[in-house]
Parts: C-alpha cells; sequence; structure tokens
C-alpha cells in the first residue's frame, strides 16, 4: 500500500490515478483530493495537462491550471515507452481507481481496456469520462465543454428569446460531467468495500447535460411544448426573477402563496395576492410578465438597498447579482471558508474556489498543497514503489 | 435490516430516509435511487413536498414532482405528533442516510440535530442541505435556486453585455447542491465501511455555486479583471461558441492549435492560422471578436447542414444548438438510454431523463418504478418495521 494523502477526509487511504486532462476529469479528482483521496496525476511527457498552456499565467504559470489541480501529485510517464509503462502498471498494483478521459478505444489501445486492467487488478475501479460515452452512433466524436452545452438542451434555455445564444457562463458541461463521475467514483468504491467486487464507471458529458435539463423534459413530455430562453425568469416558479429597481437589479424568489402575500403587502399591493391572475403560482406563472410590470412599478421608486433591507428582514427570499469580485468579498463566502490559498513556488500566493462538501468530523484548512510541476513528483514515486515492492 | 430497493446498483441495501422538498434534496435522493438505494420519502401529511404543487399536471399529478420522485417510497409523518415521531425513529434505527433541507435550527427544535441522532443511532450519516449552510452571517436566511445563482457568480457571466441579467436555463443552484451531498454521502459511506464511524455533513447552495465558478475565481485573483457576460463565447478558449451560418447557428470548439489550423483549412483560409493575431489560444482569445468575424463571412456562405458534414468528417469538434425536442429526439441520447419511463397510474406514461452514471455491472433498464402518492406506502411500511421489530 502506498502512503496516505496529507488530507483527512472520508476517501483517506484511497489513491487515485488519474489520466485526465483540461476539465471535467480534473474537477472530479480534485473533489476526490479535498474528500482525503491521494491523487497521482499522470501527464503525458510532453507537455502535459493542455490546460497548463491556457492563459491567464502568473510567473509563467497557468492560473486555469492551478485552479484544479491543488493537492495533486504530478508523474511524467510515456504510455508507450517499455520502462515508464512498467512503472505505470506498478502504480496500478497499488492504486483504487483509475480516470481517464479520452476517446472510447484509446485506453484499449494502449493495452489498459477495462478486461484487461480488471484480470490483472480485481480491485481495481476504473472511469471513463469522455464526451458522448462509451457507446451510441456518436462514441467517437470530439466533444468539449461548449459542443455537449448545445447538443444537451442548456443553451437552448439561457439567455433572451430573439438573441444570439448564450452559453451557461461556466463550464457545466465539463462539471457536471466531473460531479457525476465523482459520485460514481464513490459510490463503487463503497461497492467494492461492501462486496468486494470492482467496477468499470462509464460517464458522458452529452447524458449530464441532459440529466439537468431537470423538469424541462418531463413539461415537455407533459405538454409538447418546446421551452425556450426566458432571460431570468424561472419558467415554473413566479415571482422568481430579477427585477429592476431604482438604481440595479435584485433577485426576489417568493416562490409559494403565503410568502407572495407577504411580498404584496411590503410593496403597499396587497391586492395583488387576491388578483384572480396572481392568486395562485400556476395563475401567476402564466401572467408572469404583467405581474413583473406590476412589481417593477413600485421598485423603481427606490433603491435595491432599501428593498433588500426590508425584504430581508420579513423573510423574503432576495439577494444581489453579485459579480466575482463581489463573491470573492462576501462575508458569507469568508465564513465558509469557500476562498482558500496556496503558497505556490512559481506563483506565489493562489486564491481560489474552496471546497463546499463540508464535513464537521474533518478539518477544512485554508491552506491547500499548490499545483504539481509536470514530473515533479515522478522521482519520489518511483522510489515509494520501489520500496513497497521490496517489502 | 429492512428490505433492499428492487434496483441493482452499487448502494443496493442502503436505505435513505429523505425529509427533503421540490429540488436540491430530491435530486440527491433520486441519484441515490438509481445507484441501488432505498429512498424513503417522509413528508408532512398536509400536501407533502411543495413541488407537488407545481405545474405542469397531467392527470392533476405534477410532471415537476414525477420527474425526481421515481423510485421511492412515501410515508406521511407528522413528526410533532408522538405516535408518529416514534414511527421516525423506528425507521431511524434502520437507516444509513437521512438528509434534510429545512432551515438550520429546524432538525434540533424537533429533537432531531444532529448530536442527539448520532448519539442514538451511531451508524447514521445526516445530511443537511442548506440555503446557505449551518454556519455563517447569512445561515438564517431563506434561499432559492435564483438567488443563489445571483449571488453565487455564475448568473453575472451569464447571458449578454449590456442585456438584463439571465439565469442558467436550469435549475443549477438547487441541481449541483444535489450533486455534491450526493458525493458527500457517497464518501461518507465508505468512510464508514472503512472505519465504522458515521459523520455529518453540511452542503450549502450558496458554496457550490462558488465552487462552480471554475476558473472565473483564479482567472480573477491572477488579473483583477472582473468577468462579465460573454454570450456563446468561452473566456479563455478560442474558437469556443456559437457561430453563423447561412441558415443556423452551429456550435464550433476547435481547442487548440492543430484543431485550429485544420479548421482554417476546411473554411478555405489557411492563412487565418499563421495571422500572429490568431496563432496562439492566447491571441486567438485576445481576438475574438475579429476571428468570429472572419469565421462568419465564410460560414455564412453555406447551411449549417454543410458545414457539419465537413467538420464532422475532419474532426472538429462542432454540434448544432438542440432545443428540448431535439434532445429527446436525439439518437445518442436514446442509444445511452437518457430518456426513461414509468408507467404512472394517475398520469399513464411518463417519460423523464434517465441516469448519466452508467456502470456495465449493473442493469439500466428503461422503466422506472413510478413517483409515489403522498403517504402511499406507510401502511406497508409501518408492517415491515413491526415485523423488524418481532424478529
Amino acid at each position: 500500500m502506498l502512503k496516505p494523502s496529507a488530507v483527512a477526509g472520508p476517501l483517506n487511504g484511497v489513491t487515485v490515478v488519474d489520466l485526465t486532462r483540461v476539465l471535467a476529469g480534473p474537477f472530479c479528482t480534485m473533489t476526490l483530493a479535498e474528500l482525503g483521496a491521494r491523487v497521482i496525476k499522470v501527464e503525458a511527457p510532453d507537455g502535459g495537462d493542455d490546460s497548463r498552456q491556457y492563459g491567464p499565467f502568473v510567473n509563467g504559470k497557468s492560473a486555469y491550471y492551478m485552479s484544479l489541480n491543488r493537492n495533486k501529485e504530478s508523474v511524467a510517464l510515456n504510455l508507450k515507452d517499455a520502462a515508464d509503462r512498467a512503472i505505470f502498471e506498478d502504480l496500478l498494483s497499488h492504486a483504487d481507481v483509475l480516470i481517464e478521459n479520452f476517446r472510447p478505444g484509446a485506453m484499449a489501445r494502449l493495452g489498459y481496456g477495462w478486461e484487461t486492467l480488471h484480470a490483472k487488478y480485481p480491485r481495481l475501479i476504473f472511469c471513463a469520462a469522455s464526451g458522448f460515452g462509451q457507446t451510441g452512433p456518436y462514441a467517437q466524436r470530439p466533444a468539449y465543454d461548449v459542443v455537449v452545452q448545445g447538443m444537451g438542451g442548456v443553451m437552448s434555455m439561457t439567455g433572451h428569446p430573439g438573441m444570439p445564444p448564450a452559453r451557461v457562463g461556466t463550464s457545466v458541461g465539463d462539471i457536471t460531467a466531473g460531479l457525476f463521475s465523482a459520485i460514481a467514483i464513490n459510490a463503487a468504491l463503497y461497492h467494492r468495500a461492501a462486496t468486494g467486487e470492482a467496477i468499470q464507471i462509464d460517464v458522458s458529458m452529452l447524458d449530464c447535460q441532459v440529466a439537468i435539463c431537470e423538469n424541462a423534459l418531463a413539461r415537455y413530455f407533459a405538454t409538447g411544448k418546446v421551452p425556450g430562453p426566458s432571460g431570468a425568469r424561472n419558467p415554473s416558479i413566479t415571482p422568481f426573477e430579477s427585477y429592476a429597481t431604482a438604481d440595479d437589479y435584485m433577485i426576489i424568489a417568493a416562490g409559494n402563496n403565503a410568502l407572495f402575500a407577504k411580498l404584496a403587502e411590503l410593496l403597499g399591493k396587497p391586492d395583488l395576492a387576491t388578483d384572480p391572475r396572481f392568486d395562485s403560482n400556476d395563475t401567476r406563472t402564466k401572467h408572469a410578465e404583467a405581474l413583473k410590470a406590476a412589481m417593477e412599478a413600485v421598485l423603481k421608486t427606490q433603491s435595491r438597498a432599501h428593498w433588500f433591507a426590508l425584504f430581508d428582514k420579513n423573510g423574503i427570499p432576495c439577494g444581489p447579482i453579485n459579480n466575482i469580485k463581489q463573491v470573492a468579498e462576501d462575508t458569507q463566502v469568508a465564513a465558509r471558508n469557500m476562498i482558500v490559498e496556496a503558497a505556490d513556488p512559481v506563483a506565489g500566493r493562489v486564491r481560489m474556489a474552496g471546497n463546499p462538501i463540508k464535513m464537521p468530523a474533518f478539518a477544512d484548512p485554508h491552506a491547500r498543497a499548490p499545483s504539481p510541476e509536470l514530473g515533479q513528483h515522478r522521482a519520489t514515486l518511483v522510489a515509494e514503489l520501489e520500496a513497497a515492492r521490496a517489502r
């Protein structure tokens, strides 16, 4: 057995061999590392993870790469070279999980397909994260985030009617595939602990986009109506979107009749709650534009700060639309340790998003180990493997 | 021990008691049920899960509710009534996981805070999913999806510059909290199998929004620049967005130099790849608008079908922007069993998104058990608990 990670967490003692690059896979293994797994990133010697080339750079080191690879080790191995393959296979013999995001078939061509690996390493869980999955007519097509955001439906519902398409402002095509992969790997670890059996996992970015369409598919099948973009408005709940005040937009989400009646009273328009157009969530959703106009006529007479103070005191769910600077400076974000940092030997002090899985049994330190240079841990890992073999 | 779920999966044998309503919690427990856990939904007798009231309805049953609660059982219990509390506590004594999404403090007021439960049921994992978390200055504030989408930064980067705010077209505020909760619960099940210890989990919707800001926070800390909305354009990779053709928009994602050179050649403009404005991802991203104009000048001379056939044959990542109807009819989506159905006794044939976690060791049937009526399984569960007590 190899040494455990220095990070305390429920997965401490688990070793993950990580062949993934850029975003979906690295987001998954970052999450596993936060939970205490030891993550060993195996990179191609000629440049390594593509995201090392994505700007902006801090002293030449990619901020994009650094935000996803803290707490990991890096070993550069050429999987077509016999000596490096021997190191890789030695590593697999100690590993609990292997994750890769090559095109389907690439691992088998390297001699590392599921059947081969499962026969040789019966305790190894194998997760493949790909664009379209290991099966089906598109399996061999290349995919990136915006391709599956487009194909999976979420872009068709994002943005404003009549405007050019808009993507989700963060790479949810990759990120959701990383999250579903992390769920699958943890479930497989539990299953192996319960039964001794290691299993294969096949996660596709497109499948994950379909899964997060939420009730849009159910609504379409129920009504035959195809949802389009609706700005900031929720298609099922009203009032539940952004509204203009005298000086800025704010979010108001009065998701049931009691909250709406309270909101109407605070706006000085109690009659809205008994107006037959607005007396249930269903009727409010049918007359969302009329309701928005009636609400904004009042909201525009005062500042956002005024309304926020009034609504907050009275329990109406509401809030600002924060930009990234405001998120970084928010007191709740700070109180939850959601901005963490690493002391990087190249880039200096690096700040990035923290871990949203809070488990009071384990520490959630403010400092993270920095993301590794390409191949930084090869020598120590090789020595560790040799020592393990000698035992 | 209670009976396992009829669904085969890595969590078969695990029992989850589910106090959650609407979306984040039910999305989490739907995922656990897909993995083979038995999920027992404990609902308030006066109406149950709020989402039962969200339209559209099929024969009076909510499509929204049905899309999230397949494969679950429902028991209506009043947690302020002594007889019902006895049933609830009996159920907890057999359960592996309890999940709730009340406001922080509500469970303790019911006598079911973590310390109390952990002392009485030392094997019970406890997950609280809330708007802002159990700690920090906003802990008692109410939150819904669009509130945390606004506060967490993703809305500030979604949509078009100069336009009113746009939300992500699906409820990622809830869904990502559901996904991180599912990761946490699985990790805790593994930890309990490895050590015998059951732990407490605290997931906040706002924290999860910060976590999916991805490299936006890292870019801001590296450069001091605050990212805004950019339509369909990825802020780090170019070309990587939607482009207009003669008849429709399409996605093109040529994320590295080799792909871009190939794309330039296929457009009949090989010089683009050596133009100093466009010769690296970094320079292309700096001159994204000029590059888009140059590409669209050619793309608009032919139909999307023409370009799609050409690019697809040559390995350029590309695709359509599918609406929900097109997603539902896509051949890859069908081949991956990503639209599943239930035979609902009230609503008839119900179709909804499938499970994106594919594990070849377990079946992925096309049929799911229908979502339960309020309290449908109370009598059978009470009988099962009595039989377990008699043993």
